[in-house]
């Protein structure tokens, strides 16, 4: 069951509503995980699709209008960016294995121009990368200005790998929370929009996606023996999500909790939290800082 | 006028277009700049479809399909990537202001995974880049493996621009085409497929494509004074273009010259060079490195 957050209608939005139906709550409020709030993950059905449309035809035909949408706000971020607009926008997505992170990537940013994307994935730190602060290899990683970032798993993996495997002493990784939203605080400070999003699968659906992913050679490269022990330590990745998402939920960088197991409404979810996130900041296109008219004369006068 | 490279019909194609029809070269021999070979711009017609569709309609149904096949063996090359095989592929655009890099990228490669595309566009170099060696920064930006690279603009604007202003003095120049032919063979040695693509746009067109963006506000931003000034050094650019693709088009690095007054030909040619050099490297599912039975045993196992 997914939390609802009423949200208070508008004059105007109510005036359209009469005509129509109920005031319909931004997605945002929807999937919000409220500040300070406990998770309890296991209260949350991974197969609803709050908010969103009811089968996988509705949804598809959707995912279509809403990549064009991001599209031409993506455009406009861009080109506000030349003029000295310094606002970004950053999504992460965490969740388990087979969640569909990357599916997320081919999906959904798969519709916006790829000029203005930076993507990075997070693997396992190299050599180098655990020489530094675990924050090190985010920072190198942040959009520039009029882009969108997208992480595919992020520096939660220092709070959610590194508690289950117990890869740094326990003291060490209860300073990271406060890091991580101070880290975030001074993102947001600088103008980066951050949409963090919890792909939530259940344990069956993860075993009929691996298993999916061992039925097909051509999938064979995406499984790997880990992802079995991973999968044994689901109740203990579980909590160290609940903990993350519980708290690492701040006012200036919230998580969203997308239920995952059906991936039309996943990607519909997604492309609509992003969407509702670049329309806030409604970025426009620059004037022009030259004389247009003269420009033109220019242009016709030459030979 | 493109010029023709005969292409020697295999046993297994002419059997093949016996039933069908003459041997259709691939498009890459089509549009090679013959390596040694000097190059006259002006006999190239930017209007003409050398190998392609002859209308738009055709075009746009042959790029969605193209788009496709792009994609799917991307992720062949990729997943590759994770059993060891270290082979990448670059393609460079270069061009004058409108010529279509950038609408390349949004309609090329937006028909890739995001995720395994690294996309650097090349601005006016910084502070820091102008204190390092021309090739420094080209470096940085290079694809990683299993990944396809795309420079919007590249090294070759330090021979072009460069020149054409006179950034740096004729006899440092003049080194810079031999060095970037060692790079380029360097990256080949490497396992880097380098695809060099000059977008080919008639001076007529760039007017019409300039004065376009002038009566769009939404377009404002894409226009600079500075376009009108590199427009009046047409003929210098030119110069500069025929000496790079001549000096540059090598064995392990080729030079491509497509014809790119109409977008619709730019796509489909820009996509089929591209696919041509995927083929080429015939990339596959790597085989599973683990005991995929067992692996599904222990998945139904669990609890």
């Amino acid at each position: 069951m997914v939390k609802k957050v009423a949200k208070k209608p508008t004059e105007k939005s109510a005036r359209k509503d009469n005509k129509r139906k109920a005031p319909k709550p931004a997605l945002r409020d929807l999937l919000r995980i409220p500040e300070a709030d406990s998770v309890d993950l296991s209260s949350y059905d991974s197969r609803a699709t709050p908010g969103g449309p009811k089968d996988k035809a509705t949804a598809l035909a959707a995912l279509t209008r809403l990549g064009e949408d991001l599209a031409g706000v993506q455009e406009r971020l861009y080109a506000s960016s030349t003029a000295g607009d310094t606002r970004r926008v950053l999504l992460v997505l965490q969740g388990m294995d087979t969640s569909g992170k990357g599916g997320t990537v081919k999906h959904v940013i798969g519709h916006l121009n790829p000029a203005g994307c930076r993507i990075k994935a997070f693997k396992t730190p190299t050599t180098e990368e655990r020489r530094h602060p675990f924050l090190w290899r985010v920072r190198q990683a942040l959009p520039g200005l009029g882009e969108i970032g997208i992480f595919d798993r992020s520096h939660y993996e220092d709070v959610l790998i590194a508690r289950v495997r117990e890869l740094v002493p326990r003291r060490d990784l209860g300073r990271r929370y406060g890091q991580i939203n101070r880290f975030e605080q001074g993102l947001a400070d600088d103008g980066v929009t951050i949409v963090k999003v919890f792909l939530h699968i259940s344990y069956e659906e993860q075993r009929a996606r691996l298993l999916a992913r061992l039925d097909n050679p051509d999938k064979h490269w995406k499984f790997s023996p880990s992802d079995i022990e991973d999968r044994a330590l689901w109740p203990a990745y579980q909590e160290a999500y609940e903990l993350a998402l519980h708290r690492c939920s701040t006012a200036a960088a919230p998580w969203y909790l997308v239920p995952a197991d059906r991936k039309w409404y996943r990607n519909w979810a997604i492309s609509t939290l992003l969407l509702e996130h670049l329309k806030a900041l409604a970025p426009s296109y620059p004037t022009a800082g030259f004389d247009v008219g003269q420009a033109r004369e220019e242009l016709l006068a030459m030979p």
